[in-house]
């Protein structure tokens, strides 16, 4: 047996930014050689970021990430890096556009693997984009046959894995840009333990940490033994290198793949990896320098929907080149919950609160505001939005909706002017059951940049202002959400004593239709079936229906569900179908 | 040889409305037979619609669209056309989704065909949504031999075209939902004509017509012979029945396919065809009640161009529940053109004019409004967005670029309240070179629910606009388009003497420009070696590049170039590349 110690690179990348991309692989690398690491692996797609989307029919694209590939190949020897073998993902071209891994060692690309299963369903459309390839490389390396996988070759029969074990392979790697859904790291960890026993190899799992538009990397990296065992387990949503020393099987393999389909490349490292006991600078696996990646415990699940939301809302915000947010602060629970999720993202005091009071709006509506600005530490400014909303009602002559929709617009235009005159990001306050049934107005409450609810149920939200404020009292802190503003009954406060339920049926029941609705895609039928009353699925059917171009206009937000409002789901716009006409 | 007569029917259909869907291929199918019509071919997905999207993941959708398939067949013969060939496209569920044709007769499904080549590039997501079929059902109708194929099919070497070369199939169907796009007709006839010759038989190709969202069909249906002869050909964007009488060889195969991966699969129809001449009633091909076919002239560029941004508003605007459009009449060319075009779409009685003068305006900005408004018939209102500019820049105190876009705001937040209050869809007037540059305001210019040219650069905005008026002074029309409105320089007129190209290059250099870095994902040195001028191109594609969220936001218009925003190009709105840093 051959010990091999490995970093997993749980990262944060960049989409287009090859050169932080390559630069952060170049200072990774040195602080895993520095902890003793022979071996270090980034996730899917590392050096452009992932997902690309059109970027990868660029051909300019393509050629300036190979050019990177062999930029940081040459950087790492040049860097005194040249005898940790490297594993990065890249974007390739090789008769065609190729979703690739590349491992580098000695200052130069000692093999190149092609994605073979290109996923195209949910938010991946891996078929418009790459051309599969058909290969699996086996990288001889300090006597381990190491093999290079990528992500959705895991979740298929007869895949790669099933040719690594007729490649008799002692280690096989996978690397990831495989994003955050509740529960989904369960069935990521049992896939991957059956693929292991299948390929009889320890299987090292390294995705992704961060948020990339609408998408939530959530990490969770992991290492399995060739009996399915869960050897290590990395913590969700932090950014980190993880070691672990692997016990593995000398090399002994010499097939070409067999009656497999798939053709086996093999290779030999130019160099023996960077011994682990040489130096006697090398720290101890499990000392403070090198810890040891043990199996991190599980999160509650509004604890690991919190993190995702947070997450994906800071990465939004700052790769986006922004520092600061504003917000409509309303005192309702929407807005509470964004702005203290913003607060945990990028900080209390650069969350600007707004609050814009108009004709029908409650006192609690700026009592809770304030008290909300104070708690999290941020600017409140208050606008009275009654001038501009009068100077429209009467040149336009506006009454009943189009003059409940101008209030929205005008807090719309106020948000974007001290967006624009101040450099914030403007976050909307949305969330996915009010989207879904089109209870927003376009260009009012739908202004925004990033909408961290968008597919947060309302019933959800709820249960997080609870956690987050038991959260903080756990912790000896002030609970960031007023009290108030979680008890008091919903309402959009655009005609005198308006509630949300004279609109819209309780939202247990309607997030547990819109759970089966949108996420599932049941028919009116099936939600009969399952209890529904008739006429209330009757009715949110065809709201939700009917709202498909309000949706479109809602910014992005951090997708937690099945089927997120955004990429996972396009409807058309001019779409006569609705479930209750059969 | 048997004589058969075919109706081509170049029709327009509703995505999702299956009803109303169904209804129209009874009644055209009908139509077709008083005109002695023995074979009627509808285009792809018929009884939904196409793209229907997300819908096809739908098992209700799914189920909906196979009941109405047979219940077609069934009215079909309850009204006495039972003995007429009835091809319709549907969707189809059979070991998943399937992109579907069916051969109707005799009140029953005879053949079912599964799209074989699943186009997942451009507009198109097919590999999402259905899965490939692998037969090719060959129905003997009238002693001829008849191979169904759908739309992409056709562009595939190796595929169902060569198969039906090996039946000795004596007529060839493709149904097609083909969108337009400039100078596209040319390639689809020469491939048919390529693949008519390898199948050595008559091809049919039925195409629809219509808006569906961003997407324009065309029609340009045609027939071709054996030996790649064009026959016959229908105009574009016009709706209706075309009748061809083929002469066509006796149906002699009887091969299962040879050594093609495709499998033949025979069936006979289960009645006669209806005699062409049993019936003294039937009309002779030629005559008025059934018009031969001949081959319709060409359009010239700016006759299609026009002709599909009057066809995809008039359709935008009717299949989602709209009468009448509500327009911000600046006195420009853009918003000249679009109310021009919405003009002939709906009648210009049903275009509503806004003018929203600020203290930036020009005299001219709404002497040219109320000209364009008098020539197209339909009233023009003026609002005097002062007061709200003057609130909004007090209460925010903004200045700058903030101020700028409050003007363009409130102009927005005006029409979407015209719009709600009077029940008009708001029309946005945004050229593709502004869109593609960035040169518009997030919820100000930008607001809308179509844009009709959006996918159109502002130099073919002026050539329309001289193309329209030559038209209408050709018939003695009066021309619609103020020759004010075209000669002035471009301003946004969003502070004192502001003109276009103090922020933007020529509209004819840029244009070149986008063309080659949008259409064609040139990259900066493949643009320096075509002649531009290096920062011209650095700064222009870096305006491109930057702008992705902006024209996210922008309404759908009609896509009429190779790639139109929308569907056809999704960059990450989280993007770090920029093209001029390699």
């Amino acid at each position: 047996m051959t010990i091999l110690r490995v970093a997993l690179a749980q990262v944060d990348l960049t989409v287009g930014d090859l050169a932080a991309n390559s630069e952060m692989v170049l200072a990774r690398t040195a602080e895993a050689a520095a902890a003793g690491a022979q071996l270090v692996v980034f996730p899917e797609m590392t050096l452009t970021g992932y997902p690309p989307e059109d970027l990868a029919l660029r051909p300019s694209f393509r050629a300036a990430s190979i050019a990177t590939l062999h930029a940081v190949a040459t950087s790492l020897a040049e860097r005194g890096l040249a005898d940790v073998g490297v594993v990065v993902g890249y974007l390739d071209e090789d008769a065609g556009s190729r979703n690739a891994a590349a491992f580098l060692l000695g200052g130069a690309v000692v093999a190149r693997y092609f994605k073979h299963h290109l996923p195209n369903y949910g938010v991946f459309d891996e078929d418009r984009y790459f051309k599969a390839g058909s290969d699996l490389p086996v990288i001889r390396f300090g006597g381990v046959d190491i093999g290079l996988t990528i992500c959705e070759d895991v979740w298929q029969d007869g895949g790669p894995f099933s040719a690594a074990a007729a490649a008799r392979v002692g280690l096989l790697l996978n690397i990831n840009g495989s994003p955050y859904e509740r529960d989904k790291n369960h069935v990521r960890l049992s896939l991957v333990q059956r693929r292991a026993k299948e390929a009889d190899a320890t299987v090292v799992y390294v995705n992704q940490v961060g948020g990339q538009d609408e998408l939530v990397f959530d990490g969770d990296s992991f290492v399995v033994s060739p009996n399915g065992t869960l050897l290590a387990r990395a913590p969700q949503f932090v950014e980190k290198l993880f070691y672990v020393e692997l016990d593995l099987p000398e090399a002994t393999g010499t097939s070409a793949g067999g009656d497999s389909p798939i053709t086996i490349r093999r290779f030999t490292a130019p160099l023996p990896p960077r011994a682990l006991t040489e130096s006697s600078s090398t720290p101890p696996l499990g000392s403070s320098e090198a810890p040891a990646l043990a199996i991190a415990p599980g999160l509650a699940d509004e604890a690991e929907v919190w993190q995702a939301l947070v997450l994906g809302t800071r990465d939004y915000v700052r790769k986006n080149g922004f520092a600061s947010v504003v917000i409509a602060m309303s005192g309702g629970i929407d807005s509470a919950v964004v702005a203290a999720v913003a607060a945990d993202a990028i900080g209390g005091e650069n969350v600007h609160g707004v609050a814009m009071p108009s004709a029908y709006s409650s006192e609690h509506s700026i009592s809770d505001a304030v008290e909300l600005a104070r708690r999290l530490g941020g600017p409140l400014r208050t606008v009275n939005i009654e001038p501009m909303v009068r100077a429209f009602v009467s040149a336009l002559e506006l009454t009943g909706l189009a003059e409940e929709n101008v209030q929205a617009r005008v807090r719309g235009t106020t948000l974007m002017g001290l967006s624009n005159q101040h450099g914030h990001l403007v976050l909307a306050t949305g969330n996915k059951s009010e989207i879904s049934v089109g209870y927003s107005t376009i260009y009012g409450d739908a202004v925004g940049g990033f909408a961290p609810l968008k597919d947060v149920p309302k019933s959800l939200v709820w249960e997080l202002a609870r956690w987050r404020n038991a959260a903080a009292e756990r912790n000896g802190e002030q609970p960031p959400i007023p009290e108030n503003s979680i008890a008091k009954p919903p309402s959009a406060e655009l005609r005198p004593g308006q509630l949300d339920s004279d609109s819209l049926p309780d939202y247990d029941e309607l997030d547990r239709l819109l759970a089966r609705y949108v996420d599932e895609d049941a028919g009116l039928e099936e939600l009969v079936a399952a209890g529904f009353d008739r006429d209330l699925a009757t009715r949110v059917s065809r709201m939700t229906d009917a709202a498909e171009w309000k949706r479109r206009q809602y910014p992005p937000g951090p997708k937690i569900s099945l089927k997120a409002f955004g990429r996972d789901r396009r409807l058309p716009i001019t779409n006569r179908w609705r479930e209750s006409r059969p």
